[in-house]
């Protein structure tokens, strides 16, 4: 208990909580109670092709998001959510709805979260509030979380653990997790951190049975921030990816895709314009920089980024762009045609795909990162996609999904090698023939 | 009046007719009261690839099917239908029941038709009464025509006329129907027909406003069948194209696509499993020759025989296979792999695609020839397929789709040609770079 | 004379060993010397693809080609010659003139060979006295011992060894070889050896160190083969791989592959037109079935058998196509086009390709199976390709490459997964994504 | 000196020609009796994505090159020579030496050119004496113009007229020469050209019958610049095409692409490396960003510019990248995988292509733009690879080979779209299906 009021006295704890009694430790919190959010800066790095994440002040308000129906995956993030609030006494945690539900009686703290419904007035606060994102779970987790940002320019950080699955997006290992969050927790620490006043720290419980000799797991003092923010200049390593702007449109011009807002809705991956259940041919007008290129005729198109080169437009036959290649690329899904070649253009390209009059009666579908949009699309429809720009004309790093990049301890110099490495061990690229049993 | 009556004594009438009076012209009758099937045999000609048709004795139960809704081919149905039975006095034309409904009344003879509920009952019916097809449309057109022979091992020939659209399967011009007609009609009528005995022909209208100069549209007599059948020894081409026996079991190993019976279902083209409007990847799990290839994970299988190979597998990557080549394609559709390269396998290699345990919750849908089955498919069922075998172990050739390919008159010594004509013609297979207008 | 009659009568002995001084051991002697060839038959197996093999009497010519430059390959064939030589005693070992250099003075038994120059001499007569091809290397092993065959319509049955390469086409293990060759060699003995009178076996040596406990090791007798006519009907499998035969001719149609005969050249995998060390596209005309076809700009044109499709075929993005698909693949080495796709076509369509007008000062080259023409390709030049047939009119098996398919002691009901076997194991094909390694 | 401060005040009109005897008309001069080189700057106009060509003064050293042993092209370079040297006085006609000395007799205007021997010396004057470059011929001209600057930081801009033959690079017909030249010369002249002063235009010969209506034709006045530069602020768009830096390394780490300087190669398309004239299969390892990517068991290897997308790239399966998408791509030329997708890299990332140990004996051969190195690579060698970058840290654009747009008289405003429509008009993208005659 003294425990827990100590960490409310550290910097970056809110008066809410000094006056917090030990019943609302297992309470769910809504959003607005959160102190604002702290918005980190990229910086481009000497002779690196990542960008450095640089905290302001230390991030405070986490999201937490898992994979659904993986208990294994559930306990994880009791395990980590635990770390989290009793290491980094500051911390607040946020979870999504339906965790929340599922959690909180069994979280010794409290978690914060928003309601479902009405889901439009939500995803502006989430935005407003969160400062790190971290997810538990595969790609599709991670394509999920960065949904709940799919109306927000600026995205927070995302720090994604796979889950014993295949994760081409999410690089570390669950078991890295300490060293993982310190490393984001302390990133660029350096100026900032050091003119902040701290506290002295908590006497450590001396209970040997329980106490770890693990120093991620003590509570974060003064002298540990000033001793790194001093001795080390190691900062978690940002890939910004791109994100597609997608606008959804009937045919007589209104936008769709967003009742709630005027805004285009980012993509990660990809949109995807598909016949669905339909078993016929579908025929799509496409036009490039507002020029008419072609007409698809084809199961579905797809506009993807270079992040999703290697999702659906991958198996649909397109190249694999590195997702530093500014670009959007223009997959057909089966074409019924034996010369259409998938194409990467610039990202500032407006590509628009338009179901014309030839589909009459036929309906198609849209997608977003793999969640179909609830309407259909008609004659006359139109999918209008432009490439999110992550520099700002004065240089700056903004917008994109950050992405922490996975150091490996001690080979943090090869730390650009993350992608070739996916390529290598995830997606097989270029396997080599032969029997590897050796056995002959 | 005496016109109807004189077709009426020709050799094939049917008793039945010789009582009919006028207001039978426009009734519709049931398939059963038509005389039984005419089949013809095919035979192997010297140094050519395609068989010849020769019939028995000449056939007299044409079914003629059309696109719908085109009101253009409506009106060439009706003028194609007149046409034969005037000028073939025996013949009786056959109509699907939505046709017969929307035409009896403007026609000027019976037609014949079934009913369309109970379904089940009808197919073996129609296959037990029809000598020959002739579809008015597009390759949908065929696929339907042929659909209605999906449980039969003997397909009639199919004389296909490719209306105003692009056609790859059938490639009549339909301003070629008389000739086309008289040559299937004729062929190989060499020693059948002649010991037929023939009336004397009819004498024709004095009338020279409507006199035709055409000898085709002269109702035929013995003297033209004796001419033909004596100076001619031109046979209609036949490219019999192999099907694929399909059948859909459940985890219980129960037959589920044809539950009136027991047998395979026929596809000309293609089975597919697909996701449809699932927007998640399916798990597929594929067997050859009764053992486990491997699990594709992809928005679906294709299992196609050659003539499909330029339908949905050629859109999804597959090679073009020439309709003689004895063989099943297994192409994947979308597949999350690199590595997943389109196989031709024997015709006579068993294929089967399981659904497997990883799919849990998530349905697939299963379409033959571009329709649907009306239930989708889930864990643990299986679709297995069998190339069908189109000469019987003596040699004699049977079962496929009998598809009468054109020949241009003149030029039937270059018959052979239409398979590769349709690469370039409608697949503009290679086609060739560059600024074809010349204008530089 | 005494020599050859003997060798008539007791054909598991000959006289010229049982009265052979050790002086011969160590000679070469020529092709002529040898008996004639014993040619098997090949069966149809009730429910089986592959065939079986049938000696009319046991083999005895056995030729014996190894992968060059590999010292440890040439003491694998030692050791595999001198199996055979001492425990088939019959048997004569044939090996290529540069073998028969190399190692004949260490072999404890003469061997047998042909005088490289003249070359063309030899062919002929190397087809006339085989009985059977082993080979010791891998794939570019067994074209090279196919090739020694390249202008005989029937080559011998091919037994390879995969020898620590990669080997699509050759399938047994090394260790395996002393089963291997017994079951061969047995193989269909049933009525045909039943028949012919045996010699006493010679006594064994008692060197109680040296002797095998191995019954494969025992020089057979006549109660082995009594026993094993009667006693087992196992016979070997046998893959009839069709080859291409394939003829070059000049411009003045007069043929160049073959100057000292008028026959085709036999390829295994494929023939090959290639732009070669030219840095431009070549030009070449396709016709198929003697109608053009398409004018091909390329690096090059592929005709591939099913064998080959596995080989250059599948590198340029051909279809995979099971050996026993009845078909030749027409595959573009990077066309300059979007819109050639590979074809598949029924083996006895006859491919011409010939280099146009357009190609004026550029040759191209020409290579089979690996091995390039000597003369390049000019203006006017034309290759042309028609499939093996591998089944006479009367149905009897003949012709292609009898290729021995390894089956696994135990698992012979299972031998016809060879194929997909090798696709996985080998090719890699569908492999997978994901991290393989666990340690998430 | 004179000489030299004449051009500089009179630009339009050099002494040497005012004085030149007809004796001079037919000679050839040397590069470095020209006046130095003009270099324009480039800019980013609103709302486009191409930029716009600014001469600080007007261009004179006007280097014009033709496709080889084309008679009607060279027609057409004197046709085009006569035009400048007439109409815009102050021009100095450059030709490669083999058309000097094959032209200058023809020509009533001295040429200048450089000694092809010794090549290595000249390159660098040529790009110091350049102010535009001008083709006459297809791609490949362009490509040979651009290695005529292969070592030179900054190419000048290129005008390009297709001459009856496809090219995707270079898109002005040659009957607008006169308005394209027209076009170029003045673009940007506004606020520089108004400064200089002009004498009195000479007399035009009044002989009506020579006389041309065309303005155009009209030798240069000042009124005419002024009211150019006044009335008309349309400049020249620019697509700047990024090349490849590549160098050529021993297995000693001594470069070999360039011996006469330290300097890489600058390629326009790409640079390949390939099996050539062996028969075999080429293994090389491929570094990415200093990382080992893979071991391509291939015919060979491309690593191409966007530029080079459409070009042997393409032929290879690459995908299509437009050209303003900073990238390399990497595409295998024939890899002996199922896996090995082509890839498309950031611009700034490090290629390095490693012949290995395996290869023993094996030569390779490295060409680019379509023109082989003297010396194949063996064991040890490495072909280094990066982007060119086109835009200075300080946001200048330079570098790349300047190609001018063309643009239609009158729809300037769609400029931007001649690469969509070259894809559609040249490369028959998505080329539809079907019977285009139209005659069903
Ligand atoms: N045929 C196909 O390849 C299909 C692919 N998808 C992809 O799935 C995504 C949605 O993911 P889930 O909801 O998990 O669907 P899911 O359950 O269908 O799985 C998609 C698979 O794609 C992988 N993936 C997702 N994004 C990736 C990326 N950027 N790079 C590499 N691999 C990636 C995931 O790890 C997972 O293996 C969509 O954005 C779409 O790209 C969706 C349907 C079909
Ligand atoms: N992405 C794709 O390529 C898709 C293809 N299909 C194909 O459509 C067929 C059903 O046809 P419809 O009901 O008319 O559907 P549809 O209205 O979707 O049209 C299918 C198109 O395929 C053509 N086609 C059909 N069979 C062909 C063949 N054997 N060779 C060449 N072209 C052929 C037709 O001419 C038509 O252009 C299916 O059997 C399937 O093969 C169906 C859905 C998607
Ligand atoms: N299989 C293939 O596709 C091959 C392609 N090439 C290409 O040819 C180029 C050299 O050209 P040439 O000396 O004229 O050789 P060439 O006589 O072999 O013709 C090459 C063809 O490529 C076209 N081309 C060149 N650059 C292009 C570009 N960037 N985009 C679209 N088309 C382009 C040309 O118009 C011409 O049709 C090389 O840079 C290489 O890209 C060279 C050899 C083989
Ligand atoms: N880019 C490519 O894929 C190239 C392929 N080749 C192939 O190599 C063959 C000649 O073999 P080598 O003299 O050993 O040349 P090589 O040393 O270039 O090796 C050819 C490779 O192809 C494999 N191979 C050969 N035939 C095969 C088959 N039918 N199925 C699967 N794999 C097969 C071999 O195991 C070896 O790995 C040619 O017939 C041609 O098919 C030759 C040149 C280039």
């Amino acid at each position: 208990m003294n425990h827990l009021v100590q960490r409310r006295i550290l910097p970056w704890r809110t008066a809410r909580r000094t006056f917090s009694s030990s019943h609302h430790h297992r309470t769910i919190h809504p959003l607005t109670s959160l102190p604002p959010r702290v918005s980190p800066s990229y910086n481009l790095r000497p002779t690196a092709t990542l960008l450095s994440l640089n905290w302001p002040s230390p991030p405070r308000n986490i999201l937490i998001t898992k994979k659904k129906r993986t208990p294994g995956i559930t306990a994880s993030l009791i395990e980590y959510a635990t770390h989290l609030s009793s290491t980094y006494p500051s911390i607040n945690i946020i979870l999504e709805p339906s965790s929340a539900s599922e959690l909180h009686a069994d979280l010794p703290f409290p978690v914060y979260t928003w309601d479902e419904p009405p889901w439009n007035a939500t995803p502006e606060l989430l935005s407003e509030k969160t400062d790190l994102v971290c997810t538990l779970g595969g790609d599709g987790t991670i394509l999920r979380a960065s949904s709940l940002f799919s109306h927000a320019a600026t995205v927070p950080p995302v720090l994604s653990f796979a889950m014993g699955t295949i994760g081409f997006l999410g690089e570390w290992k669950f078991n890295e997790y300490k060293r993982a969050f310190r490393e984001v927790y302390m990133s660029g620490a350096g100026d900032a951190y050091a003119n902040l006043s701290f506290p002295t720290p908590p006497a450590l419980p001396t209970n040997t049975e329980n106490a770890s000799s693990d120093p991620l797991d003590t509570p974060l003092s003064y002298a540990d921030i000033r001793g790194m923010s001093m001795g080390s200049n190691r900062t978690a390593r940002i890939l910004l990816r791109n994100r597609l702007k997608v606008g959804v449109f009937g045919p007589d011009g209104v936008r769709l895709n967003n009742s709630s807002s005027e805004g285009d809705t980012y993509a990660l991956n990809e949109v995807i314009v598909h016949r669905g259940s339909s078993p016929h041919l579908k025929i799509i007008d496409v036009f490039v920089g507002g020029r008419f290129l072609t007409e698809a005729v084809a199961d579905g198109m797809i506009i993807s980024s270079p992040t999703g080169s290697t999702a659906y437009s991958l198996s649909s036959g397109g190249s694999i762009v590195h997702p530093l290649v500014s670009s959007l690329l223009l997959t057909p899904i089966c074409p019924r045609s034996l010369s259409f070649r998938p194409l990467v253009l610039p990202a500032e390209t407006p590509i628009t795909l338009r179901l014309g009059e030839k589909n009459r009666g036929r309906e198609v579908e849209v997608s977003i990162d793999g969640k179909r949009l609830s309407d259909g699309m008609g004659v006359g429809m139109e999918v209008r996609v432009l490439g999110e720009e992550v520099r700002s004309p004065t240089g700056e790093w903004r917008g994109g999904v950050p992405s922490i990049v996975r150091g490996v301890e001690g080979l943090e110099e090869r730390e650009e090698d993350h992608w070739v490495g996916g390529l290598n061990a995830l997606l097989k690229f270029n396997y080599p023939f032969g029997d590897q049993d050796g056995h002959r």
